[in-house]
Protein backbone atom coordinates (compact mmCIF):
# COMPACT_ATOMS: atom_id res chain seq x y z
CA UNK A 1 0.00 0.00 0.00
CA UNK A 2 1.45 3.56 -0.87
CA UNK A 3 1.68 6.17 1.62
CA UNK A 4 -0.14 8.69 0.17
CA UNK A 5 0.29 11.05 2.80
CA UNK A 6 4.00 11.21 1.25
CA UNK A 7 4.22 10.66 -2.08
CA UNK A 8 1.72 11.48 -4.59
CA UNK A 9 3.00 9.16 -7.51
CA UNK A 10 -0.43 7.85 -8.19
CA UNK A 11 -1.41 11.34 -9.40
CA UNK A 12 -1.63 11.69 -12.91
CA UNK A 13 -2.31 14.52 -15.64
CA UNK A 14 -4.74 14.02 -17.66
CA UNK A 15 -3.96 16.94 -20.32
CA UNK A 16 -6.91 18.15 -20.62
CA UNK A 17 -6.62 19.61 -17.44
CA UNK A 18 -4.53 22.15 -18.78
CA UNK A 19 -6.60 23.64 -21.49
CA UNK A 20 -7.93 21.77 -24.87
CA UNK A 21 -9.94 23.83 -26.53
CA UNK A 22 -6.99 25.57 -28.28
CA UNK A 23 -4.35 24.61 -30.07
CA UNK A 24 -2.06 22.91 -28.11
CA UNK A 25 -2.09 23.17 -23.99
CA UNK A 26 -2.44 26.55 -22.17
CA UNK A 27 0.40 28.35 -22.17
CA UNK A 28 1.53 27.35 -25.27
CA UNK A 29 3.14 24.53 -23.39
CA UNK A 30 4.63 21.83 -25.60
CA UNK A 31 4.38 18.08 -24.85
CA UNK A 32 7.92 17.59 -23.56
CA UNK A 33 7.20 20.97 -21.04
CA UNK A 34 4.00 18.76 -19.38
CA UNK A 35 6.07 15.74 -19.16
CA UNK A 36 8.52 18.18 -17.45
CA UNK A 37 6.22 20.05 -15.44
CA UNK A 38 4.25 16.42 -14.07
CA UNK A 39 7.63 15.01 -13.60
CA UNK A 40 9.13 17.81 -11.71
CA UNK A 41 6.22 17.53 -9.11
CA UNK A 42 6.62 14.06 -8.63
CA UNK A 43 3.43 13.34 -10.92
CA UNK A 44 3.53 9.17 -11.77
CA UNK A 45 1.88 9.36 -14.98
CA UNK A 46 0.37 11.69 -17.78
CA UNK A 47 -2.47 10.75 -20.69
CA UNK A 48 -2.46 12.82 -23.57
CA UNK A 49 -4.83 13.06 -26.35
CA UNK A 50 -4.64 12.19 -29.73
CA UNK A 51 -4.41 16.03 -31.63
CA UNK A 52 -1.29 16.59 -29.33
CA UNK A 53 0.48 13.96 -30.32
CA UNK A 54 0.27 13.53 -33.94
CA UNK A 55 2.89 11.86 -35.83
CA UNK A 56 5.62 11.89 -32.62
CA UNK A 57 4.03 9.25 -30.55
CA UNK A 58 7.62 7.56 -30.04
CA UNK A 59 9.49 10.55 -29.28
CA UNK A 60 7.13 11.68 -26.53
CA UNK A 61 6.78 8.14 -24.93
CA UNK A 62 10.35 8.25 -24.82
CA UNK A 63 10.86 11.68 -23.38
CA UNK A 64 8.25 10.42 -20.67
CA UNK A 65 10.37 7.59 -19.89
CA UNK A 66 13.25 9.76 -19.53
CA UNK A 67 11.27 12.21 -17.15
CA UNK A 68 10.52 9.16 -14.99
CA UNK A 69 7.09 9.51 -15.69
CA UNK A 70 4.42 7.05 -16.73
CA UNK A 71 2.42 6.93 -20.15
CA UNK A 72 -0.85 6.33 -18.37
CA UNK A 73 -3.16 6.42 -21.37
CA UNK A 74 -4.49 8.19 -24.35
CA UNK A 75 -7.51 9.56 -25.29
CA UNK A 76 -9.41 8.54 -27.00
CA UNK A 77 -11.11 6.58 -29.69
CA UNK A 78 -13.16 8.03 -32.10
CA UNK A 79 -17.01 8.22 -31.43
CA UNK A 80 -18.34 4.54 -32.50
CA UNK A 81 -22.03 5.53 -33.37
CA UNK A 82 -24.10 8.20 -32.95
CA UNK A 83 -24.47 12.05 -34.43
CA UNK A 84 -20.59 12.92 -34.62
CA UNK A 85 -19.06 9.58 -35.28
CA UNK A 86 -16.88 9.21 -38.54
CA UNK A 87 -19.58 7.79 -41.19
CA UNK A 88 -19.92 4.40 -41.82
CA UNK A 89 -18.27 1.20 -40.08
CA UNK A 90 -15.00 1.48 -42.01
CA UNK A 91 -14.20 5.04 -41.56
CA UNK A 92 -14.87 4.28 -37.87
CA UNK A 93 -12.69 0.94 -37.56
CA UNK A 94 -10.22 2.80 -39.80
CA UNK A 95 -9.80 6.05 -36.82
CA UNK A 96 -10.30 3.07 -33.95
CA UNK A 97 -6.85 1.01 -35.87
CA UNK A 98 -5.30 4.43 -36.04
CA UNK A 99 -5.74 5.43 -32.41
CA UNK A 100 -4.39 2.05 -31.21
CA UNK A 101 -1.36 2.43 -33.18
CA UNK A 102 -1.01 5.45 -31.50
CA UNK A 103 -1.03 4.08 -28.17
CA UNK A 104 0.86 1.45 -28.77
CA UNK A 105 3.29 3.87 -30.37
CA UNK A 106 3.74 6.03 -27.28
CA UNK A 107 3.53 2.78 -25.35
CA UNK A 108 0.12 3.34 -24.07
CA UNK A 109 -1.22 0.88 -22.06
CA UNK A 110 -4.80 1.95 -22.03
CA UNK A 111 -6.84 3.57 -24.94
CA UNK A 112 -10.06 5.24 -23.46
CA UNK A 113 -13.11 4.46 -25.78
CA UNK A 114 -15.73 7.14 -25.99
CA UNK A 115 -18.36 5.19 -27.75
CA UNK A 116 -20.27 8.39 -29.34
CA UNK A 117 -24.49 9.13 -28.85
CA UNK A 118 -27.71 7.57 -30.20
CA UNK A 119 -27.43 6.41 -33.55
CA UNK A 120 -29.26 8.87 -36.27
CA UNK A 121 -32.17 6.82 -37.15
CA UNK A 122 -32.78 5.32 -34.09
CA UNK A 123 -34.53 5.72 -30.76
CA UNK A 124 -33.13 4.96 -27.25
CA UNK A 125 -29.51 3.28 -26.66
CA UNK A 126 -30.60 -0.75 -27.72
CA UNK A 127 -29.75 -0.40 -31.10
CA UNK A 128 -26.75 2.11 -30.66
CA UNK A 129 -25.20 -0.41 -28.29
CA UNK A 130 -25.43 -3.09 -30.31
CA UNK A 131 -23.46 -1.09 -33.04
CA UNK A 132 -21.12 -0.04 -30.32
CA UNK A 133 -20.29 -4.00 -29.24
CA UNK A 134 -19.67 -5.14 -33.02
CA UNK A 135 -16.69 -2.37 -33.21
CA UNK A 136 -15.38 -2.70 -29.87
CA UNK A 137 -15.33 -6.33 -30.35
CA UNK A 138 -13.25 -5.92 -34.15
CA UNK A 139 -10.98 -3.61 -32.23
CA UNK A 140 -10.54 -5.39 -29.62
CA UNK A 141 -8.46 -7.94 -31.56
CA UNK A 142 -6.74 -5.71 -33.62
CA UNK A 143 -5.42 -4.08 -29.97
CA UNK A 144 -4.49 -7.36 -28.72
CA UNK A 145 -2.10 -8.06 -31.08
CA UNK A 146 -0.72 -4.46 -30.45
CA UNK A 147 -0.43 -5.06 -26.68
CA UNK A 148 -2.62 -2.62 -26.16
CA UNK A 149 -6.01 -2.38 -23.68
CA UNK A 150 -9.49 -0.74 -24.14
CA UNK A 151 -11.04 1.09 -22.03
CA UNK A 152 -14.65 1.77 -21.96
CA UNK A 153 -15.62 5.13 -20.42
CA UNK A 154 -19.53 5.44 -19.39
CA UNK A 155 -20.32 9.03 -19.52
CA UNK A 156 -22.83 11.49 -17.41
CA UNK A 157 -26.25 10.35 -19.16
CA UNK A 158 -26.49 14.17 -19.93
CA UNK A 159 -24.33 13.28 -23.07
CA UNK A 160 -26.39 9.86 -23.76
CA UNK A 161 -27.78 11.79 -27.00
CA UNK A 162 -24.80 12.71 -28.74
CA UNK A 163 -21.33 11.68 -27.36
CA UNK A 164 -22.46 8.34 -25.60
CA UNK A 165 -25.24 6.21 -25.33
CA UNK A 166 -23.12 4.03 -22.75
CA UNK A 167 -24.21 5.75 -19.34
CA UNK A 168 -23.50 4.00 -16.70
CA UNK A 169 -20.60 1.63 -15.44
CA UNK A 170 -23.50 -1.28 -14.97
CA UNK A 171 -23.90 -0.99 -19.14
CA UNK A 172 -20.04 -0.80 -19.67
CA UNK A 173 -19.58 -4.47 -17.17
CA UNK A 174 -22.46 -5.58 -19.18
CA UNK A 175 -20.63 -4.96 -22.66
CA UNK A 176 -17.30 -6.16 -21.08
CA UNK A 177 -19.41 -9.38 -20.46
CA UNK A 178 -20.99 -9.12 -24.13
CA UNK A 179 -17.64 -8.95 -25.97
CA UNK A 180 -15.82 -11.58 -23.81
CA UNK A 181 -12.27 -9.66 -24.67
CA UNK A 182 -8.97 -10.18 -22.65
CA UNK A 183 -8.38 -6.94 -23.64
CA UNK A 184 -11.31 -4.90 -22.58
CA UNK A 185 -12.30 -2.97 -19.44
CA UNK A 186 -13.28 0.05 -18.28
CA UNK A 187 -12.75 3.97 -16.85
CA UNK A 188 -14.44 5.05 -14.12
CA UNK A 189 -14.54 9.04 -14.21
CA UNK A 190 -16.12 10.64 -10.93
CA UNK A 191 -17.64 12.97 -12.95
CA UNK A 192 -19.87 10.53 -15.01
CA UNK A 193 -20.42 8.05 -12.28
CA UNK A 194 -20.66 10.60 -9.12
CA UNK A 195 -24.62 9.91 -8.71
CA UNK A 196 -24.45 6.71 -9.07
CA UNK A 197 -25.62 4.88 -6.00
CA UNK A 198 -25.58 1.77 -7.73
CA UNK A 199 -21.26 2.26 -8.40
CA UNK A 200 -20.01 0.03 -5.39
CA UNK A 201 -22.20 -3.15 -6.68
CA UNK A 202 -20.68 -2.68 -10.10
CA UNK A 203 -17.33 -1.88 -9.36
CA UNK A 204 -17.62 -5.09 -7.62
CA UNK A 205 -18.88 -6.70 -10.49
CA UNK A 206 -16.08 -5.25 -12.73
CA UNK A 207 -13.03 -6.35 -10.08
CA UNK A 208 -9.50 -5.46 -10.46
CA UNK A 209 -9.34 -7.75 -13.87
CA UNK A 210 -11.31 -5.13 -15.69
CA UNK A 211 -11.04 -1.53 -13.79
CA UNK A 212 -8.58 0.00 -16.62
CA UNK A 213 -8.31 3.86 -15.08
CA UNK A 214 -9.79 6.36 -12.56
CA UNK A 215 -10.47 9.64 -13.21
CA UNK A 216 -10.58 12.69 -10.80
CA UNK A 217 -12.41 16.00 -10.62
CA UNK A 218 -15.61 17.22 -9.47
CA UNK A 219 -19.34 18.10 -10.19
CA UNK A 220 -20.20 21.65 -9.45
CA UNK A 221 -23.70 22.40 -7.65
CA UNK A 222 -24.33 24.86 -9.96
CA UNK A 223 -22.01 23.99 -13.01
CA UNK A 224 -22.51 26.33 -15.88
CA UNK A 225 -22.22 23.90 -18.89
CA UNK A 226 -22.23 20.55 -18.46
CA UNK A 227 -19.05 20.26 -21.11
CA UNK A 228 -16.55 22.84 -20.03
CA UNK A 229 -17.12 23.70 -16.34
CA UNK A 230 -15.59 21.22 -14.28
CA UNK A 231 -14.89 21.34 -11.41
CA UNK A 232 -11.52 20.88 -9.38
CA UNK A 233 -11.34 18.11 -6.93
CA UNK A 234 -13.10 19.97 -3.47
CA UNK A 235 -15.20 22.47 -5.07
CA UNK A 236 -18.09 20.58 -5.93
CA UNK A 237 -20.30 18.11 -4.32
CA UNK A 238 -18.92 14.41 -5.18
CA UNK A 239 -17.69 12.03 -2.74
CA UNK A 240 -14.28 11.75 -4.56
CA UNK A 241 -12.90 10.13 -1.33
CA UNK A 242 -16.00 7.38 -0.85
CA UNK A 243 -15.65 7.23 -4.83
CA UNK A 244 -11.75 6.56 -4.81
CA UNK A 245 -12.13 3.99 -2.02
CA UNK A 246 -15.02 2.02 -4.01
CA UNK A 247 -12.48 1.83 -7.15
CA UNK A 248 -9.44 0.79 -5.08
CA UNK A 249 -11.42 -1.85 -2.86
CA UNK A 250 -12.44 -3.60 -5.94
CA UNK A 251 -8.85 -4.03 -6.68
CA UNK A 252 -7.46 -0.87 -8.86
CA UNK A 253 -4.33 -0.11 -8.17
CA UNK A 254 -3.52 2.54 -11.09
CA UNK A 255 -3.17 5.89 -11.18
CA UNK A 256 -5.81 8.72 -10.31
CA UNK A 257 -6.11 10.95 -13.76
CA UNK A 258 -7.13 14.22 -12.99
CA UNK A 259 -8.97 15.38 -16.12
CA UNK A 260 -10.98 19.05 -15.93
CA UNK A 261 -12.86 20.72 -18.63
CA UNK A 262 -12.96 24.29 -17.22
CA UNK A 263 -12.85 26.83 -19.80
CA UNK A 264 -13.62 29.75 -18.16
CA UNK A 265 -11.48 28.85 -14.92
CA UNK A 266 -8.86 26.51 -15.02
CA UNK A 267 -7.98 26.82 -18.26
CA UNK A 268 -7.43 30.12 -17.97
CA UNK A 269 -4.78 29.94 -15.37
CA UNK A 270 -1.08 29.36 -15.89
CA UNK A 271 -0.28 25.67 -16.31
CA UNK A 272 2.32 26.02 -13.49
CA UNK A 273 -0.30 26.63 -10.87
CA UNK A 274 -2.85 24.44 -12.13
CA UNK A 275 -0.25 21.49 -11.64
CA UNK A 276 0.69 22.65 -8.11
CA UNK A 277 -3.18 22.83 -7.35
CA UNK A 278 -3.61 19.91 -8.71
CA UNK A 279 -0.80 18.12 -5.90
CA UNK A 280 -2.51 20.34 -2.68
CA UNK A 281 -6.04 18.81 -3.80
CA UNK A 282 -5.18 15.59 -4.61
CA UNK A 283 -3.40 15.08 -1.21
CA UNK A 284 -6.18 17.15 0.78
CA UNK A 285 -9.33 16.08 -1.17
CA UNK A 286 -8.91 12.66 -2.71
CA UNK B 1 -57.74 -1.25 -23.07
CA UNK B 2 -58.19 1.60 -24.90
CA UNK B 3 -58.39 2.14 -28.52
CA UNK B 4 -55.87 4.74 -28.77
CA UNK B 5 -56.38 5.26 -32.20
CA UNK B 6 -59.72 6.92 -31.74
CA UNK B 7 -59.50 8.70 -28.29
CA UNK B 8 -56.72 10.79 -26.97
CA UNK B 9 -58.21 10.85 -23.16
CA UNK B 10 -55.13 9.32 -21.71
CA UNK B 11 -53.28 12.42 -23.07
CA UNK B 12 -53.22 15.25 -20.28
CA UNK B 13 -51.42 18.57 -20.41
CA UNK B 14 -48.56 19.71 -17.70
CA UNK B 15 -49.18 23.18 -18.03
CA UNK B 16 -44.92 23.88 -18.01
CA UNK B 17 -45.72 23.29 -21.76
CA UNK B 18 -47.51 26.59 -22.46
CA UNK B 19 -45.02 28.97 -20.74
CA UNK B 20 -43.42 28.69 -17.21
CA UNK B 21 -41.06 31.06 -16.83
CA UNK B 22 -43.10 34.39 -16.90
CA UNK B 23 -46.12 34.92 -15.08
CA UNK B 24 -49.37 32.99 -16.73
CA UNK B 25 -49.22 31.22 -19.39
CA UNK B 26 -48.10 31.48 -22.61
CA UNK B 27 -50.29 34.47 -24.50
CA UNK B 28 -51.62 35.42 -20.87
CA UNK B 29 -54.23 32.59 -20.80
CA UNK B 30 -55.82 32.20 -17.78
CA UNK B 31 -56.04 28.82 -15.53
CA UNK B 32 -59.90 28.48 -17.15
CA UNK B 33 -58.77 29.04 -20.69
CA UNK B 34 -56.22 26.32 -20.49
CA UNK B 35 -59.00 24.01 -19.10
CA UNK B 36 -61.01 25.17 -21.64
CA UNK B 37 -58.55 24.77 -24.04
CA UNK B 38 -57.78 20.78 -23.06
CA UNK B 39 -60.97 19.82 -22.54
CA UNK B 40 -62.40 21.28 -26.30
CA UNK B 41 -59.83 18.92 -27.61
CA UNK B 42 -60.32 15.83 -25.89
CA UNK B 43 -57.42 15.63 -23.43
CA UNK B 44 -58.28 13.70 -19.95
CA UNK B 45 -56.63 15.72 -17.94
CA UNK B 46 -54.62 18.67 -16.37
CA UNK B 47 -51.69 19.08 -14.13
CA UNK B 48 -50.90 22.48 -12.52
CA UNK B 49 -48.43 24.22 -11.16
CA UNK B 50 -48.84 25.81 -7.36
CA UNK B 51 -47.70 29.04 -8.90
CA UNK B 52 -50.69 28.83 -11.23
CA UNK B 53 -53.27 28.21 -8.85
CA UNK B 54 -52.80 30.43 -5.67
CA UNK B 55 -55.59 30.74 -3.63
CA UNK B 56 -58.19 29.12 -6.05
CA UNK B 57 -57.39 25.84 -5.47
CA UNK B 58 -61.13 24.87 -5.09
CA UNK B 59 -62.82 26.80 -7.71
CA UNK B 60 -60.08 25.67 -10.55
CA UNK B 61 -61.26 22.02 -9.63
CA UNK B 62 -64.82 22.92 -9.52
CA UNK B 63 -64.29 24.61 -13.19
CA UNK B 64 -61.56 21.32 -14.59
CA UNK B 65 -64.60 18.89 -13.31
CA UNK B 66 -67.33 20.98 -15.11
CA UNK B 67 -65.42 20.53 -17.86
CA UNK B 68 -64.93 16.97 -17.81
CA UNK B 69 -61.43 17.29 -16.97
CA UNK B 70 -59.47 15.43 -14.35
CA UNK B 71 -56.98 17.42 -12.25
CA UNK B 72 -54.48 14.46 -12.78
CA UNK B 73 -52.03 16.24 -10.33
CA UNK B 74 -50.22 19.07 -8.69
CA UNK B 75 -46.41 20.43 -9.43
CA UNK B 76 -44.77 20.28 -6.79
CA UNK B 77 -43.20 20.09 -3.35
CA UNK B 78 -40.64 22.62 -2.50
CA UNK B 79 -36.98 21.38 -2.93
CA UNK B 80 -36.47 19.47 0.59
CA UNK B 81 -33.02 19.21 0.65
CA UNK B 82 -30.15 21.20 -1.39
CA UNK B 83 -28.98 24.30 -2.09
CA UNK B 84 -32.52 25.56 -3.29
CA UNK B 85 -34.40 24.11 -0.53
CA UNK B 86 -36.32 26.56 2.34
CA UNK B 87 -34.02 26.54 4.96
CA UNK B 88 -34.76 23.99 7.65
CA UNK B 89 -36.76 21.11 8.33
CA UNK B 90 -39.53 23.47 9.55
CA UNK B 91 -39.87 25.52 6.71
CA UNK B 92 -39.59 22.87 4.60
CA UNK B 93 -42.33 20.79 6.24
CA UNK B 94 -44.62 24.10 6.41
CA UNK B 95 -44.35 24.30 2.71
CA UNK B 96 -44.63 20.93 2.03
CA UNK B 97 -48.12 20.87 3.87
CA UNK B 98 -49.12 23.52 2.20
CA UNK B 99 -48.75 21.85 -0.91
CA UNK B 100 -50.23 19.10 0.16
CA UNK B 101 -53.46 21.17 1.52
CA UNK B 102 -53.87 22.68 -1.96
CA UNK B 103 -53.60 19.16 -4.02
CA UNK B 104 -56.38 18.33 -1.70
CA UNK B 105 -58.43 21.38 -2.40
CA UNK B 106 -58.10 21.18 -5.59
CA UNK B 107 -59.15 17.82 -5.75
CA UNK B 108 -55.49 16.42 -7.25
CA UNK B 109 -54.87 13.02 -6.29
CA UNK B 110 -51.02 13.25 -6.56
CA UNK B 111 -48.75 15.51 -5.40
CA UNK B 112 -44.95 15.21 -7.43
CA UNK B 113 -41.87 15.90 -5.35
CA UNK B 114 -38.94 16.71 -6.53
CA UNK B 115 -35.97 16.26 -3.27
CA UNK B 116 -34.08 19.00 -3.81
CA UNK B 117 -30.02 18.70 -4.47
CA UNK B 118 -27.08 17.77 -2.24
CA UNK B 119 -27.53 19.67 0.99
CA UNK B 120 -24.86 21.57 1.27
CA UNK B 121 -21.27 20.71 3.75
CA UNK B 122 -22.21 17.32 2.25
CA UNK B 123 -20.66 15.28 -0.64
CA UNK B 124 -22.59 12.70 -2.46
CA UNK B 125 -26.39 11.75 -2.84
CA UNK B 126 -26.54 9.38 0.94
CA UNK B 127 -26.49 11.97 3.45
CA UNK B 128 -29.10 14.01 1.75
CA UNK B 129 -31.32 11.35 0.60
CA UNK B 130 -31.58 10.22 4.48
CA UNK B 131 -32.34 14.09 4.95
CA UNK B 132 -35.14 13.50 2.05
CA UNK B 133 -36.69 10.19 3.95
CA UNK B 134 -37.08 11.57 7.06
CA UNK B 135 -38.86 14.88 5.23
CA UNK B 136 -40.90 12.76 2.96
CA UNK B 137 -42.10 10.55 5.79
CA UNK B 138 -43.24 12.96 8.41
CA UNK B 139 -45.32 14.56 4.80
CA UNK B 140 -46.87 10.84 3.57
CA UNK B 141 -49.08 10.94 7.18
CA UNK B 142 -49.93 14.01 6.63
CA UNK B 143 -51.15 13.43 2.98
CA UNK B 144 -53.00 10.59 4.11
CA UNK B 145 -54.80 12.76 6.24
CA UNK B 146 -55.84 14.45 3.34
CA UNK B 147 -56.59 12.03 1.31
CA UNK B 148 -53.56 13.20 -1.24
CA UNK B 149 -50.88 10.42 -2.58
CA UNK B 150 -46.99 11.83 -3.06
CA UNK B 151 -45.02 11.04 -5.97
CA UNK B 152 -41.01 10.93 -6.08
CA UNK B 153 -39.83 11.79 -9.53
CA UNK B 154 -36.28 11.10 -9.89
CA UNK B 155 -34.76 13.42 -12.10
CA UNK B 156 -31.86 13.33 -14.64
CA UNK B 157 -28.57 13.07 -12.85
CA UNK B 158 -27.24 16.28 -14.43
CA UNK B 159 -30.04 17.93 -11.92
CA UNK B 160 -28.24 15.94 -9.16
CA UNK B 161 -26.29 18.57 -7.87
CA UNK B 162 -28.83 21.76 -7.13
CA UNK B 163 -32.11 19.96 -8.27
CA UNK B 164 -32.68 15.79 -7.52
CA UNK B 165 -30.11 14.29 -5.60
CA UNK B 166 -32.82 11.55 -6.72
CA UNK B 167 -31.60 10.32 -9.94
CA UNK B 168 -32.68 6.75 -10.23
CA UNK B 169 -36.19 4.84 -10.48
CA UNK B 170 -33.98 2.62 -8.75
CA UNK B 171 -32.77 4.88 -5.95
CA UNK B 172 -36.81 6.18 -5.95
CA UNK B 173 -38.54 2.71 -5.33
CA UNK B 174 -36.22 1.91 -2.49
CA UNK B 175 -37.07 5.29 -0.94
CA UNK B 176 -40.48 4.04 -1.30
CA UNK B 177 -39.10 0.65 0.38
CA UNK B 178 -38.19 2.41 3.33
CA UNK B 179 -40.73 4.85 3.65
CA UNK B 180 -43.48 2.44 3.33
CA UNK B 181 -46.30 3.89 2.96
CA UNK B 182 -49.03 3.17 1.56
CA UNK B 183 -49.59 7.06 -0.47
CA UNK B 184 -46.25 7.36 -1.69
CA UNK B 185 -45.16 6.24 -5.23
CA UNK B 186 -43.12 7.53 -8.40
CA UNK B 187 -43.38 9.90 -11.19
CA UNK B 188 -41.57 8.69 -14.39
CA UNK B 189 -40.50 11.29 -16.54
CA UNK B 190 -39.22 10.06 -20.40
CA UNK B 191 -36.60 13.31 -19.98
CA UNK B 192 -35.16 11.68 -16.68
CA UNK B 193 -35.37 7.76 -17.63
CA UNK B 194 -35.19 7.53 -21.28
CA UNK B 195 -31.14 6.84 -20.72
CA UNK B 196 -31.81 3.87 -17.95
CA UNK B 197 -31.31 0.49 -19.22
CA UNK B 198 -32.15 -0.92 -16.37
CA UNK B 199 -36.28 0.76 -16.13
CA UNK B 200 -38.08 -2.37 -17.06
CA UNK B 201 -36.86 -4.40 -14.48
CA UNK B 202 -37.45 -0.93 -11.66
CA UNK B 203 -40.71 -0.54 -13.10
CA UNK B 204 -41.17 -3.97 -12.67
CA UNK B 205 -40.20 -3.58 -8.90
CA UNK B 206 -42.58 -0.31 -8.46
CA UNK B 207 -45.71 -2.52 -10.22
CA UNK B 208 -48.89 -0.63 -10.81
CA UNK B 209 -49.62 0.43 -6.96
CA UNK B 210 -46.31 2.54 -6.53
CA UNK B 211 -46.07 4.23 -10.13
CA UNK B 212 -48.35 7.06 -9.99
CA UNK B 213 -47.43 9.27 -13.13
CA UNK B 214 -45.62 9.34 -16.25
CA UNK B 215 -44.99 12.33 -18.45
CA UNK B 216 -44.11 12.67 -22.03
CA UNK B 217 -41.18 14.76 -23.90
CA UNK B 218 -38.43 13.84 -25.96
CA UNK B 219 -34.26 14.58 -25.29
CA UNK B 220 -32.60 16.31 -27.99
CA UNK B 221 -29.49 14.83 -29.14
CA UNK B 222 -28.48 18.20 -29.62
CA UNK B 223 -30.09 19.96 -26.39
CA UNK B 224 -28.95 23.65 -26.15
CA UNK B 225 -30.25 23.74 -22.06
CA UNK B 226 -30.70 21.13 -20.19
CA UNK B 227 -33.38 22.79 -18.15
CA UNK B 228 -35.36 25.16 -20.70
CA UNK B 229 -34.81 22.93 -24.34
CA UNK B 230 -36.81 19.88 -23.61
CA UNK B 231 -38.27 18.04 -27.08
CA UNK B 232 -41.77 17.60 -28.35
CA UNK B 233 -42.21 13.99 -28.75
CA UNK B 234 -40.56 12.77 -31.80
CA UNK B 235 -38.54 15.33 -32.31
CA UNK B 236 -35.51 13.12 -30.16
CA UNK B 237 -33.85 10.39 -29.37
CA UNK B 238 -35.60 9.16 -26.25
CA UNK B 239 -37.55 5.45 -27.55
CA UNK B 240 -40.83 6.70 -26.05
CA UNK B 241 -42.99 3.81 -26.79
CA UNK B 242 -41.20 1.50 -25.85
CA UNK B 243 -41.08 3.76 -22.34
CA UNK B 244 -44.09 3.73 -22.41
CA UNK B 245 -45.26 0.39 -23.12
CA UNK B 246 -42.41 -0.45 -20.10
CA UNK B 247 -44.78 1.63 -17.47
CA UNK B 248 -47.86 0.32 -18.63
CA UNK B 249 -46.96 -3.15 -18.76
CA UNK B 250 -46.12 -2.79 -15.08
CA UNK B 251 -49.48 -1.77 -14.63
CA UNK B 252 -49.69 1.95 -14.77
CA UNK B 253 -53.23 2.33 -16.12
CA UNK B 254 -52.96 6.40 -15.47
CA UNK B 255 -52.49 9.60 -17.64
CA UNK B 256 -49.51 10.56 -19.87
CA UNK B 257 -48.77 14.02 -19.04
CA UNK B 258 -47.18 15.88 -21.41
CA UNK B 259 -44.05 18.19 -20.17
CA UNK B 260 -42.23 20.58 -22.10
CA UNK B 261 -40.13 23.10 -21.10
CA UNK B 262 -38.81 25.40 -24.16
CA UNK B 263 -38.02 28.56 -23.86
CA UNK B 264 -36.68 29.18 -27.51
CA UNK B 265 -39.21 27.20 -29.11
CA UNK B 266 -42.49 25.66 -28.16
CA UNK B 267 -42.93 28.48 -25.34
CA UNK B 268 -42.78 30.91 -28.17
CA UNK B 269 -45.77 29.78 -30.08
CA UNK B 270 -49.89 30.37 -29.71
CA UNK B 271 -50.78 27.87 -26.99
CA UNK B 272 -53.46 26.87 -29.38
CA UNK B 273 -50.73 25.20 -31.97
CA UNK B 274 -48.82 23.73 -29.07
CA UNK B 275 -52.18 22.16 -27.98
CA UNK B 276 -53.04 20.63 -31.38
CA UNK B 277 -49.33 19.60 -31.83
CA UNK B 278 -49.69 17.54 -28.65
CA UNK B 279 -52.48 15.71 -29.90
CA UNK B 280 -51.16 14.87 -32.75
CA UNK B 281 -47.96 13.76 -31.53
CA UNK B 282 -49.28 11.71 -28.56
CA UNK B 283 -50.98 9.81 -31.49
CA UNK B 284 -48.42 9.06 -34.36
CA UNK B 285 -45.15 8.87 -31.72
CA UNK B 286 -46.52 7.76 -27.82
Amino acid sequence: MRDFSRDHSALALNTATLGHNVDGFGAGWSAEQVIDGCAARGYGGVVFWRREIGANAAAIGQWARSAGLKIAGLCRSPFLVGPLSPRGREAVLDEFRSSIDMAAALTAPVLTIVVGGVEPGTKGMSESLKIVADRVSVACEYAARAGVKLALEPLNPVYGGDRSCLVTVRDAVDLCDTIGADNLGIAVDVYHVWWDTDLPAQLSRAGARRIYGFHLCDWLADTKDVLLDRGMMGDGVADIRGIRKTVENSGYDGVCEVEIFSKDNWWKRDPNEVLDVLVERFRSVC
